[in-house]
């Protein structure tokens, strides 16, 4: 059997403001970090121990791996970083606080563009500052896609699949048990691949922060089960504190 | 011009407790973690920014590249683990104390073990809980020597070598800043080899903790320059610290 653990990294400062963060790489909080070495304990005491890791390019996944792994003792694993597994990029609305933005543009239009399928946010000019052309971490990577001034969440998983069947698979498949630390658009590309949930349902679908998702799969990636490692009080709490987030 | 930067990690609990480490998973002190955020400070300021990096399969080191690179807004860079860059393995002594080891074998003796090129101290047996091949980090490396049961300083440097010249060194043409955080012995093989410093002299040489040791190379990888990130004071007294650690 192959297990692949999905973790939504904890608390970040802006999630903390309510602002809508994207590729904007800002740090955890100290709730986040909390939530990171909890993850950690939980997986260590269900009795996981991973081959490989997979992370995004955002210090609030990295450092959520870094601190879960360090709670399991497993620092030492491969971790391979990618910006394919960034968070989805939120355009002009990235450092904006999300009930302002409400009041501004209402909330049909800001929930179209927080979760549309097909729809991006207006984008960011590559004038600005914190266009992904003017990032040091996006210089030197030659990949179509990789500065991006928005995103729909159909882009984010267009540019997250190639690496879902080109990398994650043969590496699940040789190691048998690994984790993603990531973000929650970046992780839904990949639970709705998984699940086959259809484009509608999947904007609907909140992952809560710092519980590890646990997919098993059989030899031929065959999803046979799927559970979080949480109990059911802590998860609905958690589902219900993430669609809040721009309610008035 | 190139430039590699070699980081040796900073104070760990066992240098606290002045024990033969070796290859023990031992942890970094809180003195350790300054030293590793103050090295990542002043690499920030003298301006390095690094495109990736290296380091042992030991968190002493591992939190010192995270440490260091978290102060630099490095995280995101892509980082290399490997076994051969762990410390010398210490044998026997892994886990005794290193005065009370002087007082039991002798002060000759131990120096032998601990700073001669060719002798390596007593080896662990494969039964020893200690042994690498009971340590799930070295279970899925096939690679000759990965699990040994001691090691002389001339044998932690043939392990390094051929990862120098077949990773290291096309690494560094490829993106001319990469760091290496590591041990006082697998740094010694790379300076050793760097700066063609005999068998004899090598066993002297004391790097000092937490201060980044920079070599500039020119295209061809010959050595221009090396010097340390600190001032003449600081890197004596600390140099001084770690020769005396045996001394009555």
């Amino acid at each position: 059997m192959y297990r692949l653990v999905l973790l939504r990294h904890g608390e970040s400062e802006w999630n903390k403001e309510n602002r809508f963060t994207g590729w904007t790489d800002v740090d955890l909080s100290e709730r986040g970090i909390k939530e990171a070495i909890q993850a950690g304990k939980t997986m260590k005491e269900k009795g996981f121990v991973f081959q490989y890791a997979y992370t995004s390019y955002l210090k609030r996944a990295i450092k959520t791996l870094v601190y879960s792994m360090e709670e399991m003792d497993q620092l030492w694993i491969p971790v391979e970083k990618t910006w394919r597994l960034n968070e989805k990029h939120y355009g002009f609305l990235q450092g904006l606080n999300k009930k302002e933005t409400v009041d501004k543009y209402g909330e049909e239009k800001v929930l179209l563009w927080r979760r549309s399928f097909n729809i991006a946010p207006p984008p960011l000019p590559e004038s600005d500052p914190r266009h992904p052309v003017n990032d040091i971490k996006y210089k030197y990577i030659n990949e179509e896609g990789a500065t991006p001034g928005t995103e729909s969440l159909s882009d984010t998983i267009n540019r997250i699949m190639p690496y879902w069947h080109q990398e994650i698979i043969p590496r699940l498949k040789k190691h048998k048990e690994i984790i993603i630390s990531a973000h929650g658009n970046s992780l839904r590309a990949i639970v709705k691949h998984v699940k086959q949930i259809t484009d509608e349902d999947i904007i609907t679908l909140n992952l809560p922060t710092g519980i590890p998702y646990v997919f098993e799969f059989d030899e031929d990636i065959n999803l046979l089960n799927d559970y979080f490692l949480a109990d059911e009080a802590t998860l609905k709490a958690l589902m219900d504190e993430v669609a809040n987030q721009t309610k008035k």
